[in-house]
């Protein structure tokens, strides 16, 4: 009854196998094996984008704030949501990138608001030359809070931003649970919409700790291949990073593990509708859902080995009082162990 | 035929083989998984250092660049030699962690001269405000040339340093190569010499991108935790780091792996020997060697496959000309194939 | 008629005799001119501290940048108002000299709120390692409103701080007009409410551009004087800040223009109350206001000669609309001017 | 007898005057106002550049540091010699304000050899993405120590750095020496031999503290105005750096200054000619000069009043060891105590 990451879980076999069959001799390191080649067809096919530059690194956060640094100048800011996963759990990683550029926070929300937005950009630079200057816009897609931005709400954001010259970042930590969520294509959802560059998740979605960083202009190669050897994240033995994202790319592996967690959460979600006292913060979209239950029923759960972060609060007091759960299912979660929570709530209902 | 470096071959099957042991089911996230613990037991009980703060990262430059940020502060330098790591191959790394410290050059070998070391860190600091401030000595074991320090020429370099209190970081890349060719202890080429940080290497030595970072006084334990995640370099999946590190310490695997590597080395040596027209740069002590050979040696050998660097020019012009090559030899080499370059070899001499 | 702004206007004849004084002869560079020991004293006496560390900057940013990054690590965040000079109108020079730590914007006022401070600070590191962690608490006084605390909310604010090991900033670039609307002294507004370190503003009170860093404990000195230097912040010809401050802090010249400061800008305020269709958005307090008047006046003033700075709109519009404008009285401002200004508003009344 | 520095000494009269004619009236702040106007103006018409971006800052190490940082990426190197001033005396800030970029040290002496010049470049970026790229050069005119760039000499390394497109800057701290001692315009000296950012000293020669950043191409202006303001070296009330350069680029005020210090340097470098144990390590060109003389003559001189620095040991000691002195005069110097000085020596020589 493991519902409290979907970075916690294990890899497929596929992933393994692709790993071993990496392993055999030498290969040119640092990104310049041919597994890379590979891995860089692939995506640009997915994306639609033959020009893309794609790199690979092992961690959303080094994804994201290599991103970001290479389209931010240190004098700069970067618009965000005040959940961003940038702002709240990246421990400064941002700042630290783009050489002390500030995160301006919009709205109160996981997603823009566009008006917000807009008045956000305006504001910044209304001090001339005092205030931070205004730089990128990030969005998170899977949003931290479980919901995913439509197509014309991404090409509605993309649109105040290139308005004032500013580029667009998708944290696409959880991108294929948004994809198959939508039923776009990935072009739909990133160029095609406006979106400039991507952190393009495979951890949370069953790799070892492989993102791939994607331009579509490639004129931030060079820039980004630098900032990432000097920020230690490029690999000498980088095929073992290509090998995982060449088989997570292949015969839709990618898009089934996504299917299969976001299955797993509908499913979830279904089982909570059947609790009276179950309420969704947010209307669950993809993969992850916040749920407000009062604490005797966290109580039951979690004390019979359910576990899951609470929001707000912990298990200790009025059992009635209302808790804010976070529930996250990943791909390899087992049906059986949510129909057993299920029930330890149902015992609690009745 | 490859002797370009030991960060292009395979990786053990053991290593493989814990990776997929440790591919059941969820493990706390971040450091937590109890693999972790296995390791850092393993450490401290290898180092004999029951204290030790130890951490994983996934590069070498990483745990360079970690390691030296926690013991440097901006505006002081870092001690190092020209043909460093740290300076030449890290794009500027250990400046950006460390908030823009500088590095000093100290003499012109990769090993440290005492009495240029004791004359550079008296020299910093003869400026008051102005320069910058000594800051923590970093030397490399096996150093960059393929020699190796010895205990006695540790202990000195670190009683210069502590005279100055300044801390000593041991760029440890190749740390086992070095223990296996000195026959001492971790304990004895470390904290018993006087060092107070090690890059204790493993990707070079057959693992796929695992390095540990060891404090031996655990006051940096917190500190670096926060440079780590801020630098990105916190896995959340860090049980497939912890996995590697784990076989590879476990049965001694890691100093059978340097053996192999550096007996190879030692094969190739021997083998070099019998060539009249080459001659070694430094007398090879461990798993790399520089060797002076015309270049019609470097024509015959490179033409037929072997892979290997020249340090000083290409295969272009006068075969008469010298040139210097660069032979590292990894765990996984076939002595067939060091048989083979030798007769390339022969066959130019005959 | 210029309510622009206090950096603005000349400065009194006692600094520019002061700096004519000092310019004999050969003084030593770098701060260890005999006129700093001067100003070292007297400051240390005006504030009853006799341990103080006492430093010479050149602007107001740099006294905020450099004294919060002494107190800060890179993987800290800053909590100050959402309107704090620091993150409005710097440019990310807080962000730049910490190392990219991170501004955590509390409440949505000039002043803190105590329990959204508290509140505040119990959140970041609420995510262990992913978030940043908490660092020091920068107040202003006279807050960007025009408002001052009051002694009693300085030290209640020191004490949440202290409650949790978090030093407290004061960015007093209007410090003596803060001390003079209090009728305190130096000490009880600073150290003995738990104030830790002082931008101690000269520049807006008449002198050219020199402002005292103060650190109440002197264990931050040796690493403060290095900042500074490596800020570019550390004058050779330094005797010419000195000989400003220890003019500025002869004979109470600092606390006579803060007085006259005040009286100007009570003076206008008093005289706007006659106007009905005037509005205070904060009772003002020091020598700064907003207040809330219909375009019309707004028009009339400016169109003749009157300058200051609409917060919210332009001279463009419906006539009837409401505008907020920031009103400031410097030291010299003449008090036929402020009449002047009051007749053109009445004009429009009538 | 004060030889010690050109950085102790008053500022002239003339300067004095001019901050006390700015001193009326309200001006516009941080730049904007209208002598400063002027001084682009004129430093526009000085150096026939009638579209060269012209800013001020306070010192010598924000002109050097700010300047580099707009024409350096992080991961980038600068190429400057051991002893230059950003090198050796600026306490990291260069790294500071470029983010972290590397200094390459380029040969053994205070001016660039060519060859050595070209071969580090050339061995820069010879690690792909491994290294430091390559970055701007930064010659010193005066060099740091007391020679002089002949025209051709300045002419060929920019032919160097722009065969490999890269910018050259001029750290001008004793820019005006150098034009007199050269005789040649400002335009020869600077973009006409292909300069392309000079930091234009004037606190060496006169100036309380202030110097001027030009940029020949326009492109770096608004960048510079955002690195100057975040490195909190925008100064609110201007004005009063503004009247200071005014008045030294009025009337040739600074190359009469500039002529002066040559002029006392001459005088004293004559007199030290009939001091048969004194010997010039360089021969001196402008108003800085480094002297080989027994210990027992910087005794007598020291114990009677002279003050200058001794590069290579102190009093204490054998009579008979020959000790490096460097001698500065600034435009102030009086020639009684030049002679003075040099009847001490003489009297140790009788």
């Amino acid at each position: 009854m493991f519902f409290a990451s979907d970075n916690a879980g294990p890899v497929p076999q596929q992933i393994l196998d692709a790993m071993s069959a990496a392993n055999a001799g030498y290969q040119s390191a640092y990104g310049a094996d041919t597994i890379m080649d590979q891995v860089r067809a692939q995506i640009r096919d997915i994306f639609e984008a033959p020009e893309a530059a794609v790199y690979l690194v092992a961690t959303g956060t080094a994804a994201n704030s290599l991103a970001l640094a290479t389209l931010t100048q240190p004098f700069q800011t970067v618009f965000c949501t005040p959940v961003a996963h940038i702002h709240e759990d990246e421990c400064n990683a941002p700042e630290f990138y783009s050489g002390g550029a500030k995160l301006t926070l919009v709205g109160q929300s996981a997603k823009f608001d566009l008006a917000e937005l807009r008045r956000a950009i305006e504001t910044e630079e209304s001090r001339g030359v005092h205030g931070p200057q205004r730089g990128p816009i990030s969005l998170t897609q899977v949003t931290e809070k479980g919901t995913v931005y439509s197509l014309d709400e991404i090409r509605a954001i993309c649109d105040v931003a290139h308005s004032f010259d500013l580029p667009v970042h998708m944290d696409g930590a959880r991108f294929a649970n948004a994809l198959v969520s939508l039923g776009c294509s990935a072009a739909d959802m990133t160029w095609k919409a406006g979106i400039d560059a991507v952190s393009f998740g495979g951890t949370k979605n069953g790799l070892m700790g492989v993102e791939a960083v994607i331009f579509f202009d490639p004129k931030h190669a060079w820039e980004f291949e630098l900032r990432r050897k000097r920020g230690a994240h490029l690999f000498s033995k980088h095929r073992y990073l290509s090998a995982q994202m060449n088989a997570y790319l292949a015969d839709g592996l990618w898009l089934d593990l996504a299917q299969k967690a976001n299955d797993n959460a509908a499913y979830l979600a279904k089982g909570l509708r059947a609790i009276q006292a179950a309420e969704f913060v947010y209307e669950p979209a993809a993969n992850l859902m916040f749920v407000r239950m009062p604490r005797a029923y966290h109580q039951a759960a979690q004390s019979n080995g359910a576990m899951y972060y609470l929001w707000d609060g912990d298990l200790e007091g009025d059992p009635d009082e209302i808790l804010t759960a976070r529930f996250v299912c990943d791909w390899s979660l087992d049906l059986n162990q949510i129909d057993r929570f299920l029930e330890l709530l149902l015992a609690v209902q009745a």
